[in-house]
């Protein structure tokens, strides 16, 4: 079959590595790898499964090297060579072809398909192959290295066609939504990699508007007018999408948001307020304060059409409970943690924000808003990891008493 | 003293330290390290010096932690688990913080000038330091990451004056001399890293003539009249500058010569040769077999006036036998060596090639090419590394058996 | 009525204009001319004719003072302050509001639309205003100020929306045949002006072959492989649109052409032939020496399903005649008349080369290739423009002679 | 001679034109043209003069073409087409020419020079041909074809150069000085054409400081310290260069500096104070309301050394009111008249502002600022060209009433 890994493929490959690792001249390499990149691209799941865990067993740590070094270690524990010694017996060879990838033409984003494979064809299976790509990932995306690019209806069309594509949060429609997304009242941001210059790393849609937004709709509506950018003050992050796979648990949307916050400040210093507008994914699914009626009642959606001030106060009022209280150390909602752990402060529920399907199934159509008051960052991040008070504003206080 | 690092400067960098290690907020850990490398960069050597160690020293390996590590893998060397825990037990904290950095305004380059403190200040005192920044900044300096540019007399001023600070080979003298360099029958080119935009890594200057050169004289001559690049068959590759003493031993010259030697092919299809025009800094201290009188002639400089038949060919002869005989496994001379392993092979020796002060010291006068001949490359670098003869061209071949 | 241009309206305007013409400074000016560009893009049709005829009426030329200086002339015509007077007499006001109009933001574009209005609305009733504004608009667009652009699926795609919506030859269907259009063995190159950054002035689409070609099927089909630019001998130039009617008469296409022939020369030098393929859109309400049974047939376009040989040789050969011979001094065909006048030769004509509806009933699917030869190209257009021979390839003289 | 214009040359220059004119095909006359305009070149100033002179004298208006349509014209006045057919009777074929060049590399250029010797060595002899190339330019260098490009030290050396090359209020000492006038706390913009990419056309030179600048020597002190652009309140134009001759009375300088402001305000909003500090070139030889001792204490240049008090106070005075009364309905100082034809007030007189050698030489010394405050530039021009009072600050108002 096309993409299985035959013995015959695996051994080929298998020369191929073994001629490329000790080769100096990086000409010859990246033919040898080239045509190695080539042909695990045309892999299967089940191919590309196999070949990492042929090459981990292959291309391993030398065990006998290894207890050698281990032993020298324990004579002297303090002894910087043996540190250093025993360390290099415990690289993989793997590793070093790896590292040989990242300079080839596409090798970054190679590499970074490699992990997403390795996260879900062999999890957990090779801890000490994807430690060592974790490790030199973080380094390849450190944020030092990452563009800040903004994104407008002028950017390249090869760029704004990942953007169609990675959108996770709200769909997008096609270009004609695309354009929309980017009008004058819009920013959309994105950090991008150098060697990887087609491909989003992650990117965030924010609305300008004036006054804090209330509903989604009143954000995605197309025939809504462009407001202009000057007059606004509030910038809604309604959107933030991490376009690679491979890059999960590298931390670099908590690093865009604050950096896009930072931009705009400079661009529209007239800006008062940065909150976003989220889902809460497990609200339908937590265990909510909320009496079995007032369950039924919403789950049944009849209140969309009428009078829905029977529910309406006590959902919020349970929401706003559930967002700032911690459960094992964290408040349990994970788009929350993730921004209470960034730093922003809880600062709003709404009623009715999201009624699509998808936003009533996972939360009777509730959304939050969490406020990155750029002053009060670094200590609400702080308080959070130490575990202190969940911070919230005075609105949500109130609600969470009722 | 203003450079020294007292006993309260440290104290205060350290705690510094502590705090910024564990937090993850990155807009505060930014804060402190900022201030971190200020204080670093105003310290003097001693300073420097005394800073490396005891942050070795204070943020070294938990010992603890890595003996009991070792005694679990040894007591199942093959447990991936064992591994990574044991790799992570060598990690030292300072590498920790070294990895921060990277994300710094002017981060990179710091952990540049650091490994050069490393190696210059406390060579050879804190091995798991260097090796883990090694291995960072090799990383981080892939030939992936970064940006082949070419350098004209419209690139920034920036950028320019950093040629002029660091050219090593040939002295510029200012800004009109740079200006000749980058004529219409000239290339420069250099490899840039775009969290370093404006420090050159290395770079390379390139004459376009016809027919191959024979002396320095001839390239540097600030009156000749410009060549048409399009009538050039020979690229002379006559000077090859590493700009960051912090990347010593990261081979990023070799991709360099490689990657324009592509580039000059794309751009002028009709070039025929690319050679190098190099120095022999070893020649007149070494061994060569040439008799008492010659060496004495050679060292009066009596010839440079006069008729020079009595030692040119016997002086010729000895250094092509010198550029292409192995001690030790390798040709003494480190230039020759360095384009030897790139894959060139030495292609002549030109007599009164370099009559300034300099190369008369070094090498009597005598420069050497170097020839890369883009099929043969791969061959001839594999045949180096594996102790085979010693490629040259037929000239030389001749000129060896004199 | 929202677009009519009322009494009212016209005074307001008039009243601005008079405001204007005399400020110097042109900030204000500027506020009082995006006012007026902003009326005046709001009018209907019939608004924007009576705002010219009004303008050219109320700021024409000062008749007194040009019979003046008529008569000043008349005294002495070879004297220069005379004629540069009357000149100046000569020069309408309305010319100075137009000159103005350049600096605006916008206002580049805002002439192009005000020459199209003129030439449509106001077809030869304003003849000196016309004059001023083409002598204008040609140093505007002079093919100096321009700048030839290489349009990729990595141009902007506020860029890339204007193609898509211009493309007059073949239309395309949104952006993925806009993509298709943009492949690796595709180049598409534009003129854009300075001063309206987002606006094509003229773009010209060609696919990079192998062999010259033979229908616009095998061109457009977007399920075709991708051949390798490499490989290509011939560039085909299968479409080129003028965006902007109000330049129409500035003959910006030619230059392209040219332009691009010499481009895609440097780019890719083992191309050996530059031929279009292009409709023939008078071919079948020309007179041709087709006799009546044949006409019929090819009408009924029975030959498309079944047997096309009665009918292929003469239409083919009448189709040869037609394009290489003069009618009043030029061949009649607008297509043909362009690029021979550019100094192409008729190459080639294709039989069922666009079986598309329009194609059939504009001739009968008959295209024909244009072929730019660049050492020939002076002399052809010599010859042609001195009324000689035509340049026709041999196999169209051959043809012709049947 | 080299540069003189011989018969035979000329001969040659004309045949080339007359070939050139009738021709359609671009690439046929760019050659002759590109041949024409390195002929000219090399041409020295005897030779351009005559070139210019015999160019206009054959290609001039056609004296019969012109007398009959101005006989035409003067049948009915009002008749377009006689209006249109007279302007172009007294178009010189010369002009046709100038505009050929304009698409030619480097002919915008050229152009700009072509227009400096008609000024120069053909001073008001061929008014028609002056005329025409003075509406030409005028279009070709309209402000909305230019780009405002601020300069800073990552601009291309190419362009830098020219800085240094052509600033002329106060000279640069090479690329250190051009450096130092490009630091955090300085601004430089410069009007650049894109058919003339590497030669400014206009440049200003601005300094950021915290409160008004009272002398020239603070602001030019390259060992001053560069002060923080946010700390600045005031952004003082102490010098603008007109970089090309050919195209002097084309006033760009003046939309410079309101282009530039505008910038400003935009970039750094807390400036408060836009004002120049500019020389008074006229003052010494003006007849100023000073008496005799006065005068001859100054010119002396003692007081330099020792109490001035006994002149300050008296010339200063003087100098306020001098630059605000008008003679001949305009102040007679031109920097003073063109700040104030641009909407600047006068805004203060500064004693010891210029102590070299060429200051004390043409003011003693003093220097004024001009003060652009955006709300007021448009009614101060007004009031200025309408022979209203000449602004100026309380400061100088209360001056010049001593």
């Amino acid at each position: 079959m096309a993409g299985d890994l035959t013995d015959d493929t695996w051994q080929d490959l298998y020369d191929s590595i073994e001629r490329v690792l000790p080769v100096r001249d990086t000409s010859t390499q990246r033919q040898e790898l080239a045509r190695l990149a080539q042909v695990y691209r045309h892999l299967d799941d089940g191919g590309r499964a196999g070949f990492l865990r042929r090459a981990a067993a292959h291309l391993g740590v030398d065990e006998d090297v290894a207890r050698r070094a281990a032993e020298a270690l324990l004579e002297d524990p303090s002894d910087p060579a043996a540190q250093v010694a025993l360390r290099r017996a415990l690289t993989p060879r793997f590793s070093d072809l790896l590292h040989l990838l990242t300079g080839l033409d596409g090798g970054v984003k190679l590499l970074v398909d490699l992990r997403a494979d390795l996260r879900h064809l062999a999890r957990g299976e090779l801890p000490l192959v994807e430690a060592e790509l974790d490790g030199h990932l973080a380094t390849v995306f450190d944020v030092g290295l990452l563009e800040l690019e903004r994104i407008t209806w002028g950017s390249p069309a090869r760029l704004l066609e990942k953007l169609i594509l990675y959108e996770a949060v709200h769909e997008m429609d096609g270009w004609e939504d695309l354009r929309d997304r980017l009008d004058a009242d819009r920013r959309c941001f994105a950090f991008l990699h150098p060697a990887m210059p087609d491909e989003p790393v992650v990117f965030v849609e924010i609305a300008l508007v004036a006054g804090p937004p209330t509903s989604l709709a009143e954000l995605l509506d197309r025939e809504a007018p462009t407001c202009d950018a000057e007059d606004a003050d509030t910038a809604v992050f309604y959107s933030i999408t991490s376009c690679q796979r491979g890059l999960a648990g590298i931390h670099l949307g908590t690093e865009l948001i604050k950096t896009v916050v930072r931009e705009l400040q400079r661009e529209l210093p007239h800006l008062e307020r940065f909150v976003t507008l989220s889902p809460i994914p497990t609200l339908r699914t937590a265990a909510l304060d909320l009496d079995e009626a007032t369950r039924a009642e919403l789950d049944d959606r009849s209140w969309l059409d009428g009078d829905d001030s029977g529910v309406r106060d006590e959902v919020l009022a349970a929401t706003a409970r559930y967002l700032s209280t911690r459960v094992d150390g964290r408040v349990p909602d994970p788009v929350a943690n993730f921004h209470l752990s960034n730093g922003a402060l809880v600062d709003a529920v709404h009623w009715r924000a999201n009624t699509e399907d998808y936003g009533l199934a996972r939360s009777w159509g509730v959304m939050a808003s969490y406020r990155y008051d750029p002053p009060a960052i670094a200590a609400n991040a702080a308080t959070y990891a130490a575990g202190g008070e969940v911070a919230v504003s005075e609105d949500v206080r109130a609600l969470r008493g009722i």
